[in-house]
This record gives C-alpha cells, structure tokens and sequence, in this order.
C-alpha cells in the first residue's frame, strides 16, 4: 500500500502533511506564535435530582447507562502508571460488549497496557491519542494501528480537550478513594497516587464521566480531587492497580558516577546563572540526574541560605525534604513518585494539586510553567539546533510520551536538557533528531558529562559563562567529541506511512513519526 | 406609563408575563421538572505567554483593558459583605469613564453600596440581576430601575451563568490576598472573608476577569480559591473593604425567648425526625435561631454520641466548634461568618470550600444541597400552601436576596422554616404569600412559637409525630391563631408595573415583583 502525502514543511524544517486521516493538520509555526482565539468546547448541560443514585454494579453496566457505541473516545488518566488495572480492565470490558472502533485517549500508557495490542488487532481500539510509553508505542511504530497516533504534551491534551479538538464520549477515572456521589481523590486507600490532576479536564469536558474505586467511603470524601458536580457513576472494584507499581517506596538518585557528572555540571551552571537567587523556583522529576540536581541545589540553598518560592513537580521525598526544611514555600504537584510525598500531599496545606490546566495549558490566562525559572529535562536526543527529541530512539521506535517537556521548555527561564553524551555506544547529538518533540527556540542549555553547551540565542548566557570553570562548548564540537568514540549510527529503517503525529502544545504539528520496518522485512 | 402584559400562570398560581424586556419568559413549571438537556455557554480560548504580565496599575487601566464599554454585565462577589468597598469603587470609576447602561450582576449587595442608586440614576447602571438587600431593593421596588431586575438562588445563579443565561463581561474579584498572576484567596490578609466560592463560577466563565486586592503576596498564592488560569488582570488597591463589617469577631446566638422557644421546637423535631442518626447531616446559617438549634443539636449529639457526617454552611464558630469536638467529620463552605471561621477554614483539611455549582447547581451532575438530611431556614412570609417568601416584606417592600433559601429546600430531606409568628405585628402565615420565593412543594415543615406545622405532602412526617408532645397543627390553625393576635394586614399598595423576575434556581419564573406605590403616592 503506497503511502503519498501532500506535504508542507513547517517552522522545524519538518515535512507535515496538510492532511491525514481526514483531519486538517496546521503545521508547527514557531513557539509562541499561536494567540488563542475563537470559544472553547460546550459541554453538555445535565441535571441533578435528590435521590439520585449514581452507584452501578459493574463497569459493564456503567459502559451501557453511558451509551458507549462503536467510534467513540473514552480517556484515562495515568497516576497508577505501571500498576493501573483500570484501562484493561474496562478495554476487555467493551471488547466482550462487541464495541469496536474506540478512540482511546489515555495521557499514559505504560508497559502493563501491553494486553491493549490485543484490542488493537481485533478491532476494538481504532485509534490513540495519549502517550505510549513501551510496548503500545513499538506496536505502533511497527504499523500495527490502523490509523494515525496523536502524541500530546500534558498541556496540550488539555488544550486539545477543552479547545474540542479531541472529544472525550466516556472518561473512567480510577480513584484511590471516592464516595458513592463521585468525589474522589487519591490519597487514601491501598492504591494511594496523590493528585488525580490528570483526570481533571477530562472530568470537566467529557460527555460522561465513570469514578472507578476500590476504596469506597462514606459521603463525603474530602478532599476531592474530582468534584462530584461531574460524576455520572460510580463503580466499585476488588482493586484498581497494584499498589506496588503505582508508587515506589523511595525514589533514589543515581549512582553512575557520569550521572553524578552531569547533576553537578548542571547544578553549577544553575548556581551561577543568575537565576539562582532568593524566591527562585524549578521543576523536578523523579529520573536520577532530576533527584541528584535537586540535591544538589538543596545543599546549596541551604550553604548560602537561598530560599526557593515553589518547586513545580512531579513531587519525590527529596522536593518535600526541602520543603520540610523551609528551603521550599510551596510544592505544586501534578503527579508524586513516591509514598512520602502521597503523605505531604495530603496533610501539608502548602503543597496542592495543579491540574493540567494550571500546570502547562497554553490556552489558559497563565499557567505554572510560565512563572517558572529553572527546569531541567531528559531527552533521547538533542541536535545542532538544539531541537530534542523525546519520543523516538534513533532506530525510529516510538517508545515514550512527552509529558510536560515541551511544556516547561517553553516557559521556563532556563531550560536545560541534562543527558549522558552517549547511551549504549549511540550519541545523543545528533545532526537532526529523529523526531523534533521540542523546538530548539526553547532549549537554552545541554548538559552531558562532556561538556555543556549554550543555545546561541541565549547570548546572556553565553556572556556570563565566558570565564566559567565549567566545560562550556559549542555545540558541534560536544557532537563531533562524542562522534569519535561512538561514531555515526546507521540511520532508522522507516517506511513512508506516518503512524503518529506529534502535536505541539498549541495545536500545531511539528513533526510525524513513521512506521520502522521490522528486522526481518 | 401603562403596563400591559401577556400572562401565563405557573405551577403555584403566579401569572408570568411571556415576555419582558424582550426576554422570553419560561413559567415555573414544578421543583423537579427541569431535566437539562443542551450544551453550556463556549467560554473564549485566551493564551498564555512566558513574561506576561497582569498587573496593572489602577482600576481605570483595568476597565480599559478589559474592553468594557455600554451596555455590558460586569459582576461582583458579596463575601465581603456590608464591608465591601470593592464595588462601589468599580462603578465610580466606571462612572467616571463615562461608560453606560451597564448590567450588574452581584451576587448580592448591601447597605453598603447604597450609592448605586445614584448610578441607576445617572443611566450608569442599567440593569441588576443579583440579590438587593436593603436599600438598592427598596429604590427598585418603588420604580427605581428602568428595567427588570433578575433575583436568583445561590446555585440559580451558577446555572444561569453556565448555561450562557447570564453572560458576564467583565468579572471584578475582590481578593483578600493574591499574587500578580490572579491566584487568589480569602483567607490571609486584613480583609480575610474565608472562601471565595461565590466568584468561582465569575472566574470561570466571564469573558475577562479582574483580581483587585489589597493585599499582594509574591507568586505563587497559594492555597487559591481563584485559578490564574482564569484571571486577565491583577490591581493592588489601598483597601477593598472595612475589615470590622466583612466579619463579625463573634456571631452570638440569639436571646429572645421566643426565638430560643422556636429553635428548642425545632431540635426537638429534627431529633424525633427520623434524620438525627449517625451519620447525618445538616445546614446551618448566621441567624440567631439558626446558631440556637446548631446549638442544641450539638448538645443532643453529644448526650446520644451521634456524630453529624457533614455541616453544610455557611460556617460559624459553633460549627467549627463541634467539628474540633468530633461531632462533625467535615465542613463544607461556601461562607463562613466570623473570624474563627476563617481559621478553621484555612487550617482544617476537613473544612474545605464549596464554589456554588457543588453547593446548588441543578445543572450539574449531583450538589451538595441534594445531599443534606436538614436544612432549617428563614422566611417572612409562608402560606397555606407552605409557599415561602424571603424576598419581600408585606409591603411588597423587595429588601431581601434569595441566598441557598430555594435550593436547600429542593435538596434537604428535610427542610424546616423557623420563625416567628408574626414580627411588628404582621402575622407570618398568610392566605397568599406577597411573593413566592421557594415553592411549598419542597417545604417540609414550619416552626413557630405558637406551633409546628407540617406539610401535608408529608404523611410520614404527620404519622410519626401523631402522638408528639410537640404543638403540632394544622398550617390553617396556626394562621388563625396569629391573626387573632395581630390582625389581617393590609394588602401591599402595588402599582402595575413589573420591577423584578424570581427566578427558580432552573431558570423558570416562580414569581415577579411589582413596583411598591410611595407613601406620598
């Protein structure tokens, strides 16, 4: 089947089809070039009775009182990550209901999906709109779903959801602790993740909405995460994750000597670009460089006696470590990875749940990415014009989400992406990143244990690390260093049919990912 | 000026014109009728940009950002109450600037805010929907307003606005403590309020809106009741109130013998019910008897060791009192009334915020007042048919806003209205109330000094208190009685015109009010 598309090359240099799937697709035109516009998504306008009864026995019954028929989307969140049971469990669901063509919206999903494949191949899930993290993301790298993948940033799904660009029919929303009225929240319970700030937008937006519980108290559970106002039932379940999975115990920082490199090139560069001062904020995650930078700063801070105003999360033990020194005000959480920072979720009044919305939704009054100063990120490659790539690894497979990548690149004063030079003899500078997840308009610094290197826009920068200790280089010299020891690695084997778009946060594509041939075709 | 219009009557017998001030008029049709159906109102798609800045330097510059111009709706919250300084403020500026014909819609105002009268007057305001207590309800009620003035229940509201019945244009906040970014809150400050539940929806569906605070905190405000994700501007004013009439340092019960009578009748009642058990719930409110019978049920529980699940308030230090007793698992909050309210408000996990579309909206997915057992309210006038007027006096006089009155009553499992029987010798009881407020359909049960009345439709209420020691009679008896003390008053001298719409809380018209002849006429 030959795949021809009528192609127009966006502000990336990356060839976007005008159209695909019958969808009209506007090519990527740069940062911050989109100014809002036009009305957000009507929802639709229900009733609330006394005596209503919004508890039903099973999920199947729930799929049938919310009318789910075939080419419908329904959404999930992904706070229980690699121990939700939820998405199967309601997907097997509707293939035993004989409902095809389903739109599935998830914002993660995880290798504990895999059974999805499945789904996919006998027709029940017609197309994804969601990160696919792992063994999903392969099958459809590989050509396995019928139509074309969207891939999100977190505040672009919300976009997406409130703008009508993706309509969600049917939103389950697993909860760790809700009442027979539909409040949830989700820290309470064996399966305790902390914020649902996912779910958030889907429970505003979508047409019906289904709280899935395995912890079910009296009315009314409070706090709530999701607000019973929007709440068509309420199912019960043995469980809904496994409560080992969802969150680890403790997160821990890396060991590797090279990450540590990294972590404290980074965190140095940090300490003197002027950035770092009293009332400054950043953004962590729960990858080990993120744990050992933090670390490192809170070790700074508390040298120098600098106060941090918030930390914008993903939440571990080492942000509430902080904040319970008073080195941190505020801790802004959309997700936790950890069950000490479930606990400070719940009980400290200074560290509250974002919604997607508030988090990073361009289409918003403002958001938290943009008050923030310092962020620092991941990548599977970074190229010369500082364009990154998180999604794809350079065989082409599509094996990870976005997240807020783009997101926090985009608001935060100084964005750095913090990587190893190499990963298992391939390199991570690369001429032109397989796929472009994040323009490199919104990349200032790259971080590896060889060398840092500063976006050229960022001239102030450039400027301040003039006489600096730290290994400051341009960035073809970083890619030529790392070029001799692992050389140039084969490029990907592609095939011509596009199998994801990845959607920037306003809407725009910047960039598609194609189907990999398999090894043996 | 004769004024003619085309009748219908509704489903309490209250003739509704079809039409007025080119609005189509829905009559009441019954309390449960209403089944949503519909979108709700597209709000506008704004933007959000790195190093936006909000902040502005005066009212005026506000307004002028904002667009506003003649002929638009601009809105305000009451929970500064009779402290508020915010609104008058807006207005004179707008005044100043010229701009005319604008429709108010707080959601109440006060005695405070008198001098809107001049601004009716001088063709700045051109139109209120919202609550009219004291002096701008007696100026509408003799005429005062060239149009139609809406009244509407706290959840009425919501919907209204929601359901794109009640656009706003411009949302003014008064906010005792934010951040540049509009992140805003009630509970620090010399302004303090407690929650800000009654500007949420404002915040989330006005075209624009507006934080003005006086007292300005550095980014992130946190906890907020208001998102900056929905707020355009932020202005620093010296004051937005009087601190000593925003909330009383105490609320005191009442002393007079026959209102402590009245809510000892009304305890004991509640607690031969059938609603005092375990886990029950209830509404309390700022009044005098209304703090008594909180009072008195709390000594009851505590006797029975009955524990209350929920207090929905308004709160006050009574109900906070029982919750940090543990007689109380939760407060749900949508005003508090004095200053250890706030406290708790602001420090109890427990005590959490209620924005108007949990609290009441029928168009929602299930609120909260579908979910009390009890709901005591006030009155000035009911009739044969336990219709309830809150809104005029017996003079026609409109001097009263509806509150949750409606709402509570259509929600609560058991709604009682408790009050005297007649004040400055006007009987309570009427043949015909002056204005139906809250139809009798959702009124269960009527406490005076003189005796208790129950609701017909309420044969289990009868069966049960069969044999009570309480004076239980017939609603006709107890009118009887009153009158023979007091006398029939005269009829209200009501002039043809229409100077007001009573709202039910989905949209249809239970009542109008008509102009009130002057003294002198």
């Amino acid at each position: 089947m030959p795949y021809k598309y009528d192609y127009v090359e966006n502000a990336v240099g990356r060839m976007i089809p005008r159209e695909i799937d019958g969808r009209t697709l506007k090519p990527f035109r740069g940062a911050f070039k989109d100014n809002g516009g036009g009305r957000k998504a009507a929802v639709p306008v229900p009733v609330s009775k006394p005596g209503q009864n919004k508890v039903l026995k099973s999920i199947k019954k729930a799929i049938q009182a919310c009318g789910l028929r075939d080419g419908m989307t329904i959404s999930f969140h992904h706070h229980l990550r690699d121990g939700d049971g939820v998405i199967n469990m309601v997907v097997d669901t509707i293939a035993e209901m004989g409902i095809r063509d389903i739109t599935l919206a998830p914002t993660a999903l995880f290798p504990v999906h895999e059974p999805l494949i499945g789904h996919i191949k006998n027709g029940v899930i017609g197309n994804i709109q969601g990160s696919m993290n792992g063994p999903v993301g392969r099958f459809v790298s590989h050509g396995g779903l019928p139509t074309v993948a969207i891939l999100r940033t977190h505040g672009g799904r919300v976009r997406a959801i409130e703008d009508g660009d993706l309509h969600i029919d049917v939103a389950f929303i697993a909860a760790p602790c809700a009442d027979d009225y539909g409040n949830a929240n989700g820290v309470y319970g064996p399966s305790a993740c902390g914020p649902l700030a996912y779910s958030y937008v889907d429970a505003m937006y979508a047409d019906k909405v289904v709280v899935i519980t395995d912890n079910m108290i009296p009315y009314p559970c409070v706090p709530y995460s999701i607000p019973s106002t929007h709440v068509d039932y309420v199912v019960q379940v043995p469980s809904i994750g496994d409560p080992e999975k969802i969150v680890s115990g403790t997160t821990r920082i890396t060991r590797s000597p090279t990450r540590l490199l990294i972590a404290q090139y980074a965190a140095n560069f940090i300490i003197n670009s002027g950035y770092f001062k009293d009332g400054f904020s950043f953004q962590t995650g729960a990858g080990g460089i993120s744990l050992a930078i933090t670390k490192f700063l809170g070790e700074e801070m508390e040298r120098q006696g600098i106060k941090a105003r918030f930390i914008n999360g993903g939440i571990t033990k080492f942000a509430v470590d902080m904040f319970r020194k008073g080195l941190v005000e505020v801790l802004y959480d959309g997700q936790v990875f950890d069950t000490a920072s479930i606990q400070s979720f719940r009980d400290d009044l200074k560290h509250v749940e974002t919604p997607m919305s508030m988090y990073a939704n361009i289409h918003s009054k403002g958001c938290l990415v943009n008050r923030q100063d310092i962020g620092f990120l991941g990548a599977t490659e970074v190229d010369l014009d500082f364009n990154v790539n998180v999604n794809t690894h350079s065989d082409g497979l599509l094996l990870h989400g976005i997240g807020g990548h783009t997101d926090v690149a985009a608001g935060a004063g100084l964005c750095m992406i913090v990587i190893p030079s190499y990963r298992k003899r391939l390199p991570i500078i690369r001429e032109r990143v397989t796929t472009v997840t994040t323009p490199g308009e919104t990349i200032d610094v790259i971080v590896t244990e060889r060398g840092i290197s500063i976006n050229p826009r960022r001239k102030d920068l450039i400027d301040r690390f003039k006489n600096s200790a730290l290994p400051i280089k341009p960035i073809h010299h970083l890619k030529k260093e790392v070029e001799n020891i692992t050389g140039i690695p084969e490029p990907p084997r592609l095939k011509d049919r596009i199998v994801a778009l990845i959607e920037y946060r306003d809407g725009t594509i910047i960039d598609v990912v194609r189907e990999v041939a398999k090894t043996d075709e």
